[in-house]
């Protein structure tokens, strides 16, 4: 009774294969196009493509920043390519900074998890600084592109988690941009106003060179 | 005299192919993206790649809903690839019912096209049902992922064209969602707070096993 | 003892208002924006803004075209705003033609209801004209700004559904735009090397100036 | 010496205001848009409208499902309005269960904070069922408008935050859109297969009528 | 004392790679998609696939129209592949003109370098005409889709550089679209009210057939 | 003869008003919304106010980066609101300078209009600069949010425009941002590794507090 109910059910799709695309897991190993990484084939899928554990896993603090940025964006996490979103998870231990950074492509959402961590960004506009030492569970929202930072100024260690608008949403870390590559001191001194003294006394912590 | 001027005219581009992107026929074969498939060259491309003749042919009704959708998706219709816009046929013999379902990707606009419909929707802000019977050549609007449906109450065949803002809005069709897998018993019965026979009986005649 | 049950369940939702914008239907009173009109506040809005019932009238094609156009644009049809999509419908009685024309911000989906209709576009890359006669129940494509027509070459009159990704597609036809306004005839003539006295003649016949 | 280049310097913009919208805090009492609420002045705007602390509360779980969801869309949070984003905090007491729903309007990540959680999502384009079980500090993507749950099936109180594509993603719980409201019995036992006594009772159970 | 700081600097990144996609050069000889070219590999990429030096050069003005555009879209400059933006160079001898024409897919920004140049669009609304004589140094917005033209009616050369709001804006110029295809005669004239002799000359002008 | 026929085909478009959104000319009067400003009435719309004249006016480039940018973006010239682009003029005098900085919402193409200029930018993946000494008629293209300059290294002053892919790129400049505010000297230091005496210099020259 029952099966032939089930068998003309069948039916009510004319087309034989109504495929859609839910999800378009990374193939990192096909050509990336400008909107992401092309899809893994739907039958290879699993739930392991769209669960990612790496953020479990505390981060290494012993650094000069005594922070850590654990990203699970697309490049590392195949599940949200072509969603709209991603994450990521910070550890500041006790004195840590997040150095002022910005994300080209993306908002975020910061949600402290542990500790209280002063967060902050500016304002384009009129270089207008929005900052408040958020505690345990609460959020805050910073625009799309705008440099913002994240210090631990407590006794305990901080950790937080963070979403973004954009599957790629990038992180350009200023000191970095600024100090880690091979632009002339010279170029630095003229497009930041900042002492060539300084620039080079950065530029040998950080591993710059020219 | 008109030679030298055409001649000349065709200079007017100083590159000397402006290609420009107005389409991308899906090419199945190449490796498909966030933002669809790849997309066929341009020089194979004929008017049949943006023509489909499929929704000219009534679905089989001949099943447990009496009704028949008939999807140009993308993944049927290479012409809507990119495009932002796709199509489908539905078909309701009498006592027809097109089930509760979603398009998880796109808001639809249903035009009846032959007998009457009750179409309605269910809003998400506070479950309001916007219901209506529709008479051949009203159209109605559903945003985008909300629970729908389609009834043919009358007493002749109905037939309706559905548009959407996507080349592939994806359809989900609750009871397929829920019956028609493996997902077990017991965690359809936690997370839909109906009760194990009932499920166990739909499981039956939909095909679902666990 | 189902009254407390249902009682705590609303509890559910921690927030008392997990409002979202499921819609938004065109208040044509309030300011616009680029995204379209304002909302019609959620809780005057009924069924009946999300349903249209103008396109099951025939347009009248006494007309020097013999065809008539009757959009469901956001402009027309408030259910559509904000939903990236809309509607309209096309009657074209034998020898009836749409003339050239494009949507500046949509690409459409045609559907041929009754008759027969030749249907074309254009494309930039190289001036193709993709061209096919339709027959009742074809769909076709026509990529988003680009130039096209529909004829009905037939001996009985057309009808055809068309759909747009946007819910503002805009419709700039050719005719109208060279001719029904006080475009100077030598600027014409100048950007479109049509003689002038053609396009004397055709601004007399549509209404243009200077 | 210093007080030149200053004053100098303020000549770079030559422009008085080079105002640009980095931000549009939600005003709820002006006219909201398709793109989301009007924005404040940006001269009212403090840090606190970036901020939530809402999610730092657990909701209450003494109800039938053993669970609570704060959202913190653009509707309670007005520092995400038109940012592409927004968050969510889920309690489930053991034995909680966030029951079936769908965000039509925005992909998820869930991350798990404490507790483990048993997740999963239902593809549309077979019904595949997609599910696994979560430890902290796993996250989990879930597509766009597609089907998912939560159960807590340890012996131990969950806490997972959720962040999402949109500002205004939207909720739509399964058992509320069918059951906590007006559509006919009838009506719904058409569209599900759904048996009359199931329906209503559960009907009774969230407080539906007809 | 430097080395050991920048060593363990090296670390605030707990992810080996946290490539991101600041831009997608466009690699011509894969698959193209919806969203544009494929990427070339980042390690391949210098910064002379982000400059392009061909809007330097004049273009030849000896036609026709005395005019020349010389695009800088995704096809010609792989820099902006995926950026949302395109450049073009249009040279007007004295008496030169750009004949009416569309971008199908993006907005303008027109600025005159040098000369006067007389602009104009005509809206789709009512066919209304915007149209003003620019000097050196005015820009000039043209929304997306809609007919527009430029004519040089001064004594000396002018130059122009354009922008548009789309990596592959397209141009569909009209005299082209009509006239240099296959498009039948009779066909043209029905489509546009122009006379069938008009037609045949200008096919004979601009190389069209039938 | 002629009359009738014009009359008669007024009925083309069966709407009284096929009304469309081809523009939306920002009203700074009425509230802003995510999407841009609200639009001025249609017919109150001139042509001027899709022409803008200020950048025909050379910046003041009297100040202590020897520069001057006027934007046009849609604050300033309210053309551009809703399309999706924007301009604006860069003048650098002999050795001037266009300090590091970001548009968080928009990438660039700097066009070189006279004198060369040294133009670069950082990648946010591994800090890479790309930088290029660019001569009158050179584009670059520079991607959305990522820090950049451009440099007159010449003996001439030199003249750039540049467009961007949103009517609202915003303008970040780095120095500002530091040193332009009451951002604490402690919190820069520690969010940047700049010592605490240089950060105090700058903030002197620049006009900062704290």
């Amino acid at each position: 009774m029952i099966f032939p109910i089930f068998f003309t059910f069948s039916l009510l799709l004319s087309s034989s294969l109504a495929s859609v695309k839910d999800f378009c897991i990374a193939n990192y190993k096909s050509p990336e196009g400008p909107a992401g990484y092309s899809c893994k084939k739907p039958a290879k899928v699993t739930v392991d493509d769209f669960v990612y554990s790496g953020l479990g896993i505390p981060g290494n603090t012993t650094n000069i920043f005594k922070s850590a940025v654990t990203p699970a964006f697309a490049a590392q996490f195949p599940g949200v390519n072509g969603l709209g979103i991603s994450f990521a998870r910070l550890d500041l231990a006790v004195g840590g900074v997040m150095p002022l950074h910005t994300h080209p492509r993306g908002s975020e959402i910061l949600l402290v998890a542990q500790g209280t961590i002063i967060a902050g960004f500016i304002s384009s506009a009129n270089n207008t600084v929005y900052r408040k030492t958020l505690k345990k569970g609460d959020i805050m929202a910073i625009p799309q592109g705008l440099l913002h930072f994240q210090v631990n100024g407590d006794k305990t260690p901080a950790l937080a988690f963070v979403s973004f608008s954009s599957p790629s949403p990038g992180l350009q870390i200023l000191d970095l941009a600024l100090f880690q590559n091979d632009l002339p001191t010279e170029l630095i001194a003229q497009t930041t106003v900042l002492d060539a003294a300084q620039i080079k006394k950065l530029k040998g912590v950080l591993g710059g060179t020219n």
